[in-house]
């Protein structure tokens, strides 16, 4: 999501498809592309390299040990409003959610902190507290950092885990169906409940907004089983293109079986669908599997290529775009 | 090294120990003390914890982690003139420096970019071009990046090495000789000499400058045996400082053990002195051991506290303070 300059949305159900919210995240994926390519290794000890995945997994001894890195600034990730602890949850919390994504358990956190003028001890103390208290949660140690000053307060954060077996976006198998941990468009309906004036107090879902829950136990035990998985972090519409494209699949998701009720009480049909697609933010975990062993069933894997949604009047392209870049 | 709002210096010779530049950097270890307070571990696992050294070590499987992670913002740490190579080889040779200093063998690397506008896909690509360069040398894998947009272009990096033997800042013992890899000074007198209207062409030491080397090779065969040891990306006085405390000993410089030829041939005595003690950016590695096996002796581990340089006329405080916050 990106926050800095956004005009203040008077219309809450405006459709933002067309937004130009949507490019940095397209550019970011080129980049990747870039990226990808310069670093392509051919190494025996690297299991998954750049650009291959949300995190890379390098055999080191005899661990799979999953790398994940991202990098949250305060005009682009934080929402107006934002605790300082929340700042410090929310910067641990996506990269937790990159692990669980890969099914691994997550183990230690570095982070480099940029801090802007302004920002005094007492402000940086809560960021770490708030990051401390997640952490605890999730048994992860916190075991270094570098911290320095900049024009903008900048988190980025590393963190290492260990899977026994992980998963990636590449190996959904035709037939399988596709899951979800949870529902979506909390986060991006609450922003644009924010963004209309809403006071914080009577967002619809501030949690996923601001302090979303990564699903860390549900990525470890999903791995066990699942054929292809990622967390939702800039768009469903994003990760399932990417799970397609990477298992050389096409998939079906079918309206009938996506519950809206939790959008549809503030907005209209239209709108929470864009909403469930496109939106970013609530950071569940969608997986292709024989059985939905958590959450719900929402669509299935099939032969060839591309993502559709099969809705009363036929099938719709889903495209590839979102609105976050977390 | 902070470049920002820093007025070009008319003149070469200025005594620099009361730049303001000097400021940042103690403030950032004020900061890594509330850090450590907070996220103070007590696992089995974290060997080295946040606060603790330079870098993290965990114990994964029956290996020794080392992890750290630097941030560099163009303002900061980008001198003028630097190339998007050498910037790319800058982001990762301080990271590997870190692990050089801990005697840690590079294994891994992931990086988050901040892009601003300005950047194009070119400027980007040799970023990363210089990144791989370095890399490869070392027999680095860079596993993974994430690619972000903000107001400064700044990278931060997280590397991930493998120790059998691990040194940290504690452990120096008294009696043992104190001992650098290589002379200092050449980045910060690049520096000045730039900022003072020296063409890069003609500048003392570019390559301290622009494409320091980090002591990859060094730090592994002397973490066999040395007792305390540290990369110095500040000064010479704070890695001293560091090393001292937290070994609770002291320390003695002999200045006629010091080799200011290099510094000499530009600036007079007394400037060639506070460069080495005080200036940062040369990246190479101090260390307490019997015997200096890389490098040469400066001085001699003490009871007591304090570190000191022993001139002709006597004692003289060795202080806390440095230029840099790499």
């Amino acid at each position: 999501m990106i926050y800095s300059g956004l005009p203040v949305e008077s219309e809450l159900c405006k459709n933002i498809s067309t937004s130009p919210l949507l490019f940095p995240s397209m550019r970011e994926f080129q980049l990747i592309e870039i990226a990808s390519r310069i670093f392509k290794a051919n190494r025996s000890d690297v299991l998954v390299g750049a650009g291959d995945d949300d995190c890379a997994v390098v055999r080191l001894g005899s661990e799979n040990v999953v790398l994940t890195a991202d990098n949250l600034h305060e005009k682009a990730d934080f929402p107006p409003g934002i605790t300082p602890e929340e700042i410090g949850h929310l910067s641990l919390a996506v990269n937790l959610s990159d692990l669980a994504g890969s099914g691994a358990e997550p183990r230690y956190f570095i982070y480099t902190i940029t801090l802007r003028e302004g920002i005094d001890d007492e402000f940086y103390k809560r960021i770490l507290a708030g990051m401390k208290k997640l952490a605890d949660q999730y048994d992860v140690a916190v075991v270094g950092g570098d911290t320095d000053f900049g024009d903008e307060l900048s988190i980025a954060g590393f963190a290492v885990g260990v899977a026994k077996r992980f998963v990636t976006q590449k190996g959904a198998l035709p037939g399988e169906k596709i899951c979800l941990t949870g529902t979506l468009g909390k986060a991006q309906l609450s922003l644009e409940q924010l963004f209309s004036g809403v006071r914080r107090e009577e967002l619809a879902y501030p949690e996923s907004l601001f302090t979303p829950e990564p699903r860390v136990k549900e990525g470890v035990e999903l791995a066990e089983h699942v054929s292809a998985m990622t967390d939702i972090s800039d768009s469903l519409a994003i990760s399932l293109n990417l799970i397609a494209k990477k298992s050389g699949v096409g998939m079906v998701i079918y309206e009938e079986m996506l519950s809206l009720d939790h959008l549809t009480k503030f907005v209209d049909d239209e709108k929470a669908i864009e909403l469930y697609l496109y939106a970013g933010g609530d950071y569940e975990l969608v997986y292709t599997a024989e059985e939905c062993s958590h959450g719900f069933v929402i669509g299935e894997v099939v032969k060839g290529e591309g993502v559709y949604l099969e809705t009363e009047d036929g099938l719709r392209e889903i495209e590839f775009r979102g609105y976050s870049h977390m």
